[in-house]
């Protein structure tokens, strides 16, 4: 199937930058095969007309648990303990594996429309949230959540992620890693045999660290030394890491990070709704570490739309750090875009021949990009979304127009309310 | 002219907070004239149906400079005096007035579109934003940026101010306010002056104060006062003065706010853009003083939409106060849409017989309000705008299905493309 954008004002990849110009982008199966050029032989199944569209990567959602859009708007304004041992986790408990399923497709539906092509998800239910990726059609990392005190490699939740990775090794848009949850729920000799595991099974390894005062404090108390000391402690870091949050993490912290080529994921949407504060972002970059942007669950964002997050990153630092040349736009779209593709290792995240066809076209009339003065400036500061009209993900058309291809939003809305209505919600 | 919104999702106003429930809505004339109960004699020439429908007031941006959307994304990333005298006053000295009413135009249709439905402006070109005004159908305050240091009844800012009252006296949605700009752009005797004005007149006062480090240091070296002591020592206080940012006031400039009934409205995006920090917005609803929310204008946001507003209001002072209760889904509400009305001194921003007919209309099928688990806490942690469907202001339809009918979008664009090629922009 080949694909022409044509005339299509473009961000391409330019060393450490981008360049916004007007471009051909060719695409076969599932790759960008030729830009401004078609390779010999190309033969455009269907032209798109990009002369009044912004052609940008897919943005990749590096941190999420998609079948949070559950419990969107659940609790709020509560502490941390109120919301996620009050609330949330009751709910969870109340989670049968097919609301799962139907959480996801939803959280899925709001990323599409709002130009996420990938996502790398931390979840619960075991074949729900790919089977929702399978129907989608879009990119994701998958982690099945692991928590214990002492290591059992036939626990069961272990032996469900290795048998959901052997179960969609056919669905090249999906690969799987291990999702040992958090230092304060993951025991030492736990997170050891985790990481034995995905050294044997060349997994990599999918951690949330550092998230709050009370996890340093409390693990300060109990083992003397800081989340990311604790995790390394245990061998986590041998494997390729991506450590959601990181916002409690000192000077020595963001070094064993750098040395250990950890990718960060910032979260700030969830973690200022916590009250957890904010990562050090100009800090880990600084230290040299690869940072991505993520959401976190609809639970604790509220939304999953990854516009919204790059506003958020490319504001917040400037007010933290009272200087407007912190974090630029620049650098918001990297993190939203090739470095999570470079932690998650994926091929995608820009728009460069050989690329996966991961694509997404924003419409040049939206008010909000008006005047275009500067493209990556607009993206990160700007647009909120709503000026996304097609989507392509791994080569193939899911959004035209609008309008999603691959999933019946109106079953959805009906399933999710039938859900709301089993469980009491709204 | 009747209008009946049948059995909709409505946000009324319940004391201090709302309540969501579901309504029929009766506008007549300009007004809403019942909810649940048609008054007597009420005739629907037109009836939308509700029922898929959230309804809120419309949104007030209470601080903006609607001209500033030509300079959008010109220049980001650099400091406040590279940004303000490097690149954005060059830039305007180049506009013509025809410019800036296109430019206004531009910003009204994001924030209709956006669910804005009443701004507080501070302009420069006298007749254009106004104009502007009267063809979108949207309400607004307007106020001539006023600077100098000798005041002087004749000036031609002052009575160009007053002449364009006048001039637009039959416009029932415009009203006038005298805007002397900054205590950094007008001297103690120009102050004073308009302060008597105003009084005269019986015009209100919008003015920005305390927006940055400099300009608290600077008039410490000069005057030996804060920015809050300087405006009030010129008494300009003793008019209604809404103003905009207030970031750097103590506890002693939060009492002399609260004294005096000054309205502040914060505008957390352009803030942190511009490396200024965060207004202590907690400390200034503790003080009792009425805080808004306002965009600023788009060289410094760089959106015109009040959702995004709403969302970075309601996570930043979690983030800066480490805690999660801080700044609550209700008082954000409430600081985008009653709070401003009050402060502009007009009968709008709440869904309540009597008040103006300025309502939004969001479609409740949006997958970011999906499952609308708490509708207030939706609006300021989930919506991005994208989710409005129709706005009425002062009882008339001015988006319907997206669609704006008071203003042609696609000329909209053709002068925008014009004036930039003018200028040498995008």
């Amino acid at each position: 199937m080949g694909t022409l954008i044509s005339n299509t004002l473009a961000i391409l990849p330019s060393g450490e930058t981008h360049t916004a110009g007007r471009h051909d982008i060719y695409v076969d199966g599932t790759d960008i095969v030729g830009i401004d050029e078609a390779p010999r032989g190309f033969v455009a199944d269907q032209t798109i007309d990009g002369s009044r569209r912004l052609t940008i990567p897919g943005l990749v959602n590096a941190h999420t648990h998609t079948y949070m859009s559950m419990m969107r708007n659940v609790a709020d304004d509560l502490s941390f303990a109120d919301w996620l041992f009050g609330t949330i986790e009751p709910l969870e408990d109340r989670l049968e594996p097919e609301d799962a399923y139907w959480a996801s497709l939803l959280s899925q539906v709001e990323m599409i429309h709002s130009g996420t092509t990938c996502f790398n998800d931390m979840q619960m239910h075991i074949g729900q949230t790919t089977r929702a990726v399978v129907e989608s059609g879009m990119r994701a990392v998958i982690c099945r959540g692991l928590v214990g005190g002492e290591y059992d490699l036939n626990e069961r939740r272990i032996r469900e992620a290795l048998e959901e990775r052997d179960a969609f090794a056919d669905c090249d848009r999906l690969s799987f890693r291990l999702g040992p949850h958090a230092p304060y729920s993951c025991g030492p000799d736990y997170l050891r045999g985790v990481a034995d595991l995905a050294q044997r099974e060349g997994m990599g390894i999918h951690i949330h660290i550092a998230e709050s005062q009370t996890e340093s404090d409390n693990l300060w108390e109990q083992h003397h030394c800081t989340p990311v000391e604790y995790v390394r402690d245990a061998g986590i870091f041998e494997v390729p890491t991506i450590a959601a949050h990181c916002i409690r993490v000192n000077e020595s912290d963001r070094s064993i990070l750098a040395e250990h080529g950890v990718s960060v994921v910032t979260n700030p949407a969830s973690n200022m709704k916590l009250g957890n504060g904010f990562a050090p972002v100009p800090e880990l970059v600084a230290a040299g570490i690869n940072v991505c942007l993520g959401t976190d669950g609809a639970a604790s964002n509220n939304a999953q739309n990854m516009f919204r997050e790059m506003s958020l990153l490319a504001l917040v630092h400037k007010g933290t750090h009272d200087t407007p040349q912190c974090i630029s736009a620049e650098e918001t779209l990297a993190m939203a875009t090739r470095n999570a593709a470079k932690a998650l290792e994926l091929p995608t995240g820009a728009i460069e021949v050989g690329k996966k066809a991961d694509l997404v076209l924003l419409d040049l009339d939206a008010p909000s990009l008006m005047p275009l003065n500067n493209p990556v400036a607009a993206l990160a500061y700007s647009a909120n979304g709503s000026e996304v009209t097609d989507v392509i993900i791994d080569g193939r058309t899911v959004l035209r127009n609008r309008e999603l291809l691959t999933i019946d939003e109106e079953r959805v809305r009906h399933e999710i309310a039938r859900i709301c209505q089993r469980l009491g919600l709204a």
